[in-house]
């Protein structure tokens, strides 16, 4: 586990790390924002999972969540969203290969020898920051946006007890029912749809419920929107009683502009779980 | 003068912009954040001045700085530091051509004919500014980071009317000590240094003086701090009583971590004065 870069900032430090991924067989980049409080003692985890095309800088540069962690004491990780380098024409799409693991398991060659970004997130990456980083291993939440969104509701739906909060932001919310292309679901999964349920946040929801009540935030003028399908989510969860907290954001885009503009309310909600 | 984009940002709305600017014979990229108070009235004007390499992008993308600007009401404007695609080989260096105008109006070739961003930043974008935004023309002030903090510095102490407060983060003091290379000055200015004072901080605040108090922020770990000598303008300031607030922080490198982590301080500082 290599340490790239560090940089104090508000009082804590910003860190971009490098390890050797097993689940993903690859090298695999992580960010983690190391709060003021974390040099007095162990502090709560909030998981941080990006978009499409993201590496792990965009939302620790762009979002503004610093200055909250620092205030409130949260140790941010933020993933990566695939391996790299690793497969000849990866980067020729957004939707597939590197920057757009989708949170799946990949069955499919080539990618399944390297796209376990569902293992590496669930299970890999949090060992590693449970065991190299000064944390509180049993309170943990997560969030995330747009392809990180679905990313944050389906690992919370299927991992439950795990998590002390989730929320989502833009979050593609039904992936199966895009079946003109389902971003690279066909490529990672193959063309059978019965295996995309499994990484399907509005049937998840409906699957399984929810124990925890669910914010989920949306800009109203997402360019994205009909892609992302907020409205399939929302309807899913009323419809088995989740309590879902459904913020739409009149004149907001998809992008960080909008992101760092309800960071805030996204870092209150998680603490509030996180620190009670 | 063409609108490129506009995200919703905290209520009010992050713009980029791109205009033919005359005394840079070039077109000219500029970013505002128009703050939710600008829909009532016009609004008084912070000018940012970036650093080497930067564009209009860099700061209002990383600096967390339209949070503060939409809570007390302060119109933005970020110019890029430099035009580009004008003069052959102007990428080849990061301390001369595009990204690096200096704030200086060169006088030798090429640069000349298209690099006069001293006069960019002080007439041509004023005006255009106030022509085409609800700002209130007769509230203005000015703050910059490194390049920028020396663009800043150096554009205030020769304009002290004009300004209601200054600020720099990390600013470049003292170039004519710079004797191994100035930056772009000698390509700009020509080898004969008497021209370069009239660009420097140190010699201008030690001409000059200043009428009002400066607030100067400086990381101690800032990996460039022996070209910036932040030392020589502070003693400069002090020997001819000028009031500096200088903020030496402990930990702190160049970045935009270290700029968003004092950008708070900034935004009250011109606040301050700019709403008295």
């Amino acid at each position: 586990m290599k340490l790239r870069e560090q940089h104090k900032t508000f009082g804590g430090f910003t860190e971009f790390w490098t390890h050797n991924s097993d689940v993903c067989n690859a090298p695999m980049n992580f960010a983690v924002f190391r709060p003021p409080q974390a040099a007095e003692g162990p502090v709560p985890i909030l998981y941080y999972l990006s978009g499409l095309t993201c590496s792990e800088e965009n939302f620790i540069i762009k979002a503004g969540a610093q200055r909250l962690a620092a205030e409130l004491g949260l140790f941010l990780v933020v993933n990566d969203t695939s391996p790299r380098n690793v497969i000849a024409g990866e980067d020729d799409s957004d939707h597939l290969g590197s920057g757009a693991g989708y949170y799946i398991d990949a069955t499919e060659s080539p990618w399944a020898s390297h796209y376990q970004m569902y293992s590496y997130v669930t299970e890999e990456l949090p060992a590693l920051i449970h065991a190299n980083f000064p944390v509180d291993s049993s309170r943990e939440s997560i969030m995330g946006h747009s392809m990180g969104g679905h990313g944050a509701l389906t690992v919370y739906l299927k991992n439950q007890d795990r998590y002390k909060s989730v929320s989502a932001m833009a979050p593609i919310s039904a992936p199966t029912l895009r079946y003109d292309d389902g971003g690279g679901f066909p490529s990672y999964l193959g063309k059978d749809k019965s295996t995309w349920g499994d990484y399907d946040a509005h049937l998840l929801v409906q699957k399984h419920g929810s124990k925890l009540p669910i914010l989920f935030c949306q800009g109203a003028d997402d360019e994205l929107i009909q892609f992302l399908m907020p409205e399939k989510f929302v309807e899913a969860a009323k419809a088995v009683n989740v309590e879902i907290d459904y913020r739409l954001r009149q004149g907001y885009g998809h992008n960080y502009f909008y992101v760092q503009s309800f960071i805030e309310e996204h870092l209150r909600w998680h603490a509030k779980a996180l620190l009670a």
